[in-house]
């Protein structure tokens, strides 16, 4: 799989572009739009957070009514359009009217997605001057903005987040190509921060909403940066089909085991480049938990270890500090075997079965000092299954964001 | 309810000293013993942790074999004897062993408690050398070290934690003196920290551990700091019934309601120091959910909010930033209607039936910035009940601690 600039308009039959419209205060592009060239087939995740945000209640709603057609997705960051009541959710809707007319497409082809600050009214005049700018370019531009559209979605991410694979179905060779934003506020549940994926193969909606809810449990489900479920993760798959033949109809059907695998490896790609990004990170952190009764409790011990403040200032303090990694599994709730526990960071076994190994602390600090990745297995000792999930280490910059991004 | 140094050895029968044998680096007391006159009806709550330290694997078995009777605790800071292995287990009985002899109590009438860093070995030398200054200070003396006793099992704690009162028990008068240490892996799970807490009322075992994990389920477990559960957390509860009259028998005689509500309120006293006292704390910060369906949930909407890095960093800010707050009961599980939902951070009042209220967010974020205490309330709209936790703020020096506080 290789990773490159507007991976989106490498798709055949998608284009994206990024304008700056003044919601965020820095004068950054603001408002996205991807464009297809003709209706594709949509599937779509959604936070499990009660408070959903305005454009998320009108996806969902808008997915069951088109049964998963759409055209063109509006984003904007700078504000989330989050628990803003009636009028938050009336915003929304005007907003995908806006674009639908912007582009010349009938109602209910536009999807919307919002990030940023919670419980502020979208700013709508600039919304829609946002609107008509990105039509005009978009119109005008065959997609080479694709870049500025992964800028535009971006609020506390340092590094835009895109991914692009090949792959096959039967004898098709079809594109994938995905951006993402999200940095803080980022455990995901059963969905992810905001995300576009598109490809030109042909898949009704029905089995690309199956593939795309397996995909998205073993790979955006399993990152996390700091715990903290959004109001407005939303994770979109759109298909126009343009790479030929007749649509595959069902999930289960062995023509799609190629591209099942490439758009996972795609999602592992994108999800591990937002913990790299996670707020104030230095490290990326993959933990696997093996040996557990179930892949559940695999995974919960792992996201427990994740999302454990102690063991995530340790890793910004490059301490190797095992006794919090595994007090994290004690408390997460899995079946463990306290004495056929074994425990590794990097290449240096901490402990076995239950025993601490004697090793060179300062060594391994040393070694931890050096690593912009760390890897962490865990063994339970109870069973065959396992899991892996990522996360970023705990660092005076998350705190210095997060106290200074202001409501 | 009064507060005071030594509180412990206000309570008629019980001595305390704290001494220094060289476990901290830092030079401070490390090793404190508390001894009663004549053998204590006991009671502890212990860690739900499946890592428990070997001093807890110890007393959860020692009072089983002793039906609750006790007459001395010993206590080290600096090292927690935690994933120590079978030697932990061992070393943990030696200090219970070395604590008799040098106090010449019978087998089986001392209780161990360890705190600090997990995974390495007790230097038992210093233990050894510690509990004999400990046992000869508190021959020669009264009982006045009984300050010196909380500092000595203090670890990034800023502040000793005491706390003492006086109660009725039938006719009698009865006092109650506590003393516990915890600043950072603070999430309590049916116990907490380290804590000890004295008393001269005659109770039986089994109707005062009855009335412990009452009290203990609203008080020390619904604090956090970090939302890190400790390995070793151990509460010890001793009665000497020296204040005279016949042991009370049941725990749900009417001679214990003004004791009960005393030890609450004790108990909440010294759950809320110990958040006042998390790491790098600025603010305690009070989370009352009110309208939830059942107290359960209204504890569970509770602890996710107090355990929310979002929203603990903003408070750290001074942002009155309710956005992170909602999101976080929005994920937490427990029931919410959102239209129905209101906030409130001391006096204003932030959203109302689902709706931000407008407010003046610079004068707030200067009050809050003035407050060494918040308090915010939010009514989930679903039902009556209700549930309060106790929790601080995240700044830049709980990340430092962690960083730096080394294995």
């Amino acid at each position: 799989m290789t990773v490159s600039t507007a991976s989106i308009t490498r798709v055949p039959g998608f284009r994206a572009v990024g304008v700056t419209c003044g919601i965020k205060q820095s004068g950054n592009p603001d408002l996205a739009l991807v464009l297809a060239e003709q209706p594709c087939a949509a599937a779509a995740v959604f936070t499990q957070d009660i408070f959903k945000a305005a454009p998320v209640l009108y996806d969902i709603d808008l997915l069951k009514r088109t049964g998963g057609r759409l055209q063109a997705v509006v984003i904007n960051a700078g504000n989330a359009n989050a628990i803003t009541g009636e009028q938050g959710r009336r915003d929304a809707e005007h907003m995908a009217r806006l674009t639908e007319a912007a582009c010349g497409l009938p109602a209910d082809s536009a999807f919307v997605m919002s990030t940023g600050v919670i419980g502020h009214r979208l700013p709508m005049a600039k919304i829609e001057s946002g609107i008509r700018q990105a039509a005009e370019l978009i119109r005008t531009d065959a997609g080479t903005q694709g870049c500025d559209a992964v800028r535009a979605i971006m609020t506390t991410d340092l590094a835009p987040k895109e991914a692009f694979a090949q792959t096959m179905i039967g004898d098709r060779p079809v594109r994938i190509g995905g951006m993402v934003k999200g940095s803080g506020m980022i455990h995901p549940n059963m969905a992810t921060l905001l995300g576009v994926i598109a490809t030109d193969a042909a898949i009704e909606p029905a089995p690309l909403a199956e593939l795309l809810r397996d995909v998205v449990g073993k790979t955006f489900n399993r990152v996390t940066v700091d715990g903290d479920t959004s109001t407005n993760d939303t994770l979109l798959l759109l298909a126009s089909g343009q790479a030929g033949r007749a649509p595959v109809t069902t999930a289960q059907s062995s023509e799609l085991e190629s591209f099942s695998k490439a758009l996972t490896d795609l999602c592992i790609d994108l999800a591990k480049a937002i913990a790299r990004d996670g707020e104030g990170a230095t490290k990326l952190i993959e933990i696997t938990i093996r040996g557990a009764a179930t892949e559940t409790e695999a995974e919960t011990a792992a996201k427990t270890v994740a999302t454990s403040p102690l063991f995530k200032a340790a890793m910004f303090g490059n301490d190797p500090n095992w006794g919090r990694a595994l007090a994290a599994i004690g408390r997460s709730g899995a079946r463990v075997d306290p004495v056929q526990t074994s425990l590794w960071v990097g290449d240096y076994h901490l402990v076995e079965h239950g025993e601490p190994v004697v090793f060179d602390v300062v060594a391994a600090h040393d070694w931890l000092a050096k690593q912009s990745e760390v890897r962490l297995v865990a063994d339970l000792g109870v069973g065959q299954s396992e899991a892996t999930v990522w996360t970023c280490d705990f660092s005076y910059k998350y705190v210095e964001i997060n106290a200074e991004y202001h409501t």
